[in-house]
């Protein structure tokens, strides 16, 4: 069977996928600084009351509500200290009628004790405190478990950890949580022209530039990058790769070589290394013909262009989602500007089209300028700010026309 | 001297600040896979041409474009094949008149041959190959150096690395990159209450949330935090943290403890620990009162409030410029929203305050819902979505009025 018969929209591709890929998500639980920037796989539910005693709110005088009814600066109330709570300590005494127990800020109050005297309502003279405002049962306090109740759900599984709510996990004393693991990738370049960077440049040949970029967007969108390094377009070259991808990663990405054999060499080894192989051959999309998408051993493998401005597009419309999903993260809220378009876009007949566009101010205002195929891979690629997605029932796109730029990073690539 | 007669607003602290502490960002070579993320500390410029030789845009016929004048579908061209040119391979021989060679994309151009006949506008059969239509010196062909000249700057010192720029520098060969190395922060949480998470909580005591949160809001805008422990609201336990960190980083972060003596300990242990010390104690910023800012054997110390919510709002508007400044980065452009206030805010009198905000949809509209003092510093943490920064002539923002909430995330603490 023909691989070339298996073209699909983008859409259909993630249908065809979903239907042989059981995606799940890794989950493990981790220290709170490991936790930072990863999402709960857990509901988090607190052992524990918040704060775990009545705890005064403000330094003043621990008391009784009732001892103070009717004090006013005229007509101030007299206590005695009999005692100080600081913060961290244990009150071992009681307040009875009468009495009162100068306290710190956060330190628990003392039993018998109902509300605090904020010192500045208070004036002490040895053992004689004079207060000079009323306080109602549970002024100033902070009632045990008025923050979180034992039993409560803080958080719910599926929620960023952010500094706050990793305050909120360490606040209730947790020190290790459940996290969707960062899903693991293998990045292999295929090309015979390819050399990685640092190594001498033979005749012939050029830098790989898609290894280095894909890593960092796989890790952008939650994944940890696995560079395997460069497959020459050649059966046991790119099959040796994608065989360690497939058993050290959960998924594997591969950017084909431009080398013309490349596009068919890497679909019919994907087949050769197990079942089901490759699901489909080519998007009815702009660049993205010679995509593939295949599962094998329950793993995917997504075949990307080798030019780099298409392998970052189609990563960004086809592998994002997905590693996003694997890292427990919501669909990326793609940074998109609406502006105008410097020239105009000829599109493809009939097919949908991503093209590049780098922003350009003119008189105060930005444009969309669309960075011609012509242009350039490494060009193009350092100067897209973001792309277009042209529908395929739009032939021209006029200049000046208010287009939507899905920009670089955001959530996506960069 | 008193402490207390060096209260500044954020402004003048930060001038202060300056005055007593050269800045000075720390540079390191590293590799592209460390450089992900970070920003560029030299001018990166190309020692060799991209690409480094001329090479086909298309699959095809290698051509001298002279040999197809008035070719057409109806007046074809016939030419030799004398060789062929797969990528990555350097062709030893050379085109002659009436001669052409099979090329793959990105294979290197023959001697002798300026065009590429694109593989759609020919016929072959054995050695004749014939050509449909015409093409012009040059075309089809990518240039030596017509992506890249060598000798060009391809990316300027302070731009931060992307996967586009990622892959730029690849393009050129460069296996490493000087980039700007994170800072080092110490992250010192004080309070003779507090205990760490995962710890049993002793009577009195309550879990540190300062330590984690801060630490990642420190990686959050490009530092490498460490986190050093709690130091109980002592002189001597406060001293050795603050040596600690001092020795080991670049900066130090300290979250006072919400027990009374803290506010007065900090301040005098770290003029006791080498000049010049404090420099601003008290931020006429609301909430601020217990910030100081120090230097101390040419670095930082900031002392933050103990409480939460305080804590980051502080550390949002006084550190994060700086481990941002330290981190090559530019100022955060902060996400900010503009929305109407749920309710009416009354703020402190001829002070500056920052009010926590949680957003809150009501009939189709988001509005912002100030979180009062009292809703509790954890309750308070876990909700707020960012704050406002109420201007010190201002006593009363009015429910419904339209109000600019910075978010917390965006380039801040996240």
């Amino acid at each position: 069977m023909s691989s070339f018969l298996r073209v699909a929209t983008i859409e259909k591709a993630r249908a065809t996928l979903e239907k042989r890929w059981r995606l799940r998500p890794r989950e493990a639980e981790v220290s709170l600084g490991e936790a930072a920037g990863r999402v709960l796989a857990e509901d988090v539910i607190s052992r524990i009351d918040v704060p775990p005693f009545d705890r005064a709110a403000f330094d003043g005088y621990a008391v009784r509500a009732a001892d103070t009814f009717g004090a006013g600066e005229e007509s101030p109330i007299e206590l005695t200290r009999v005692g100080s709570v600081r913060a961290g300590e244990w009150p071992k005494f009681k307040i009875r009628r009468g009495q009162c127990a100068e306290i710190d800020t956060g330190a628990p109050v003392p039993r018998g004790a109902n509300a605090v005297v904020m010192l500045e309502y208070s004036t002490a003279r040895a053992k004689v405190v004079r207060v000079l405002r009323a306080v109602a049962p549970g002024e100033n306090i902070a009632e045990r478990g008025s923050e979180i109740k034992r039993g409560t759900k803080v958080l719910k599984a599926g929620k960023m950890i952010t500094p706050q709510t990793l305050g909120t996990i360490a606040a209730i004393g947790r020190k290790r949580v459940k996290v969707y693991s960062p899903p693991k990738v293998a990045v292999v370049s295929s090309g015979v022209e390819l050399v990685d960077a640092g190594s001498s440049l033979g005749r012939g040949k050029i830098y790989d530039v898609n290894g280095p970029a894909i890593c960092q967007a796989v890790e952008l969108c939650g994944g940890e990058a696995s560079y395997l390094g460069i497959a020459r377009d050649e059966p046991r070259s790119l099959a040796t790769l994608l065989k360690r991808g497939l058993a050290t990663c959960d998924v594997v990405v591969l950017s084909g070589g431009s080398s013309a054999g490349a596009g068919d060499i890497a679909p019919s080894v994907v087949d050769g290394l197990g079942n089901p192989g490759v699901l489909v051959h080519g998007l009815a999309l702009r660049p993205g013909k010679p995509t593939f998408v295949a599962v094998v051993g329950g793993k995917p493998i997504f075949g990307l262009p080798g030019y780099p401005v298409s392998a970052l597009m189609v990563f960004d419309q086809l592998v994002v989602p997905y590693l996003r999903r694997l890292s427990g993260l919501p669909p990326a809220e793609r940074a998109k500007v609406r502006v105008k378009l410097a020239s105009k876009i000829l599109s493809a007949r009939g097919r949908r089209e991503l093209v590049p566009l780098k922003l350009v101010q003119k008189r105060q205002k930005i444009y969309a300028e669309p960075l011609l195929k012509g242009s350039g891979a490494i060009t193009a690629l350092s100067l897209a700010d973001g792309y277009m997605d042209v529908p395929l029932e739009r032939e021209i796109v006029e200049k000046d026309e208010a287009v939507e730029v899905i920009l670089f990073g955001g959530g996506g690539i960069g």
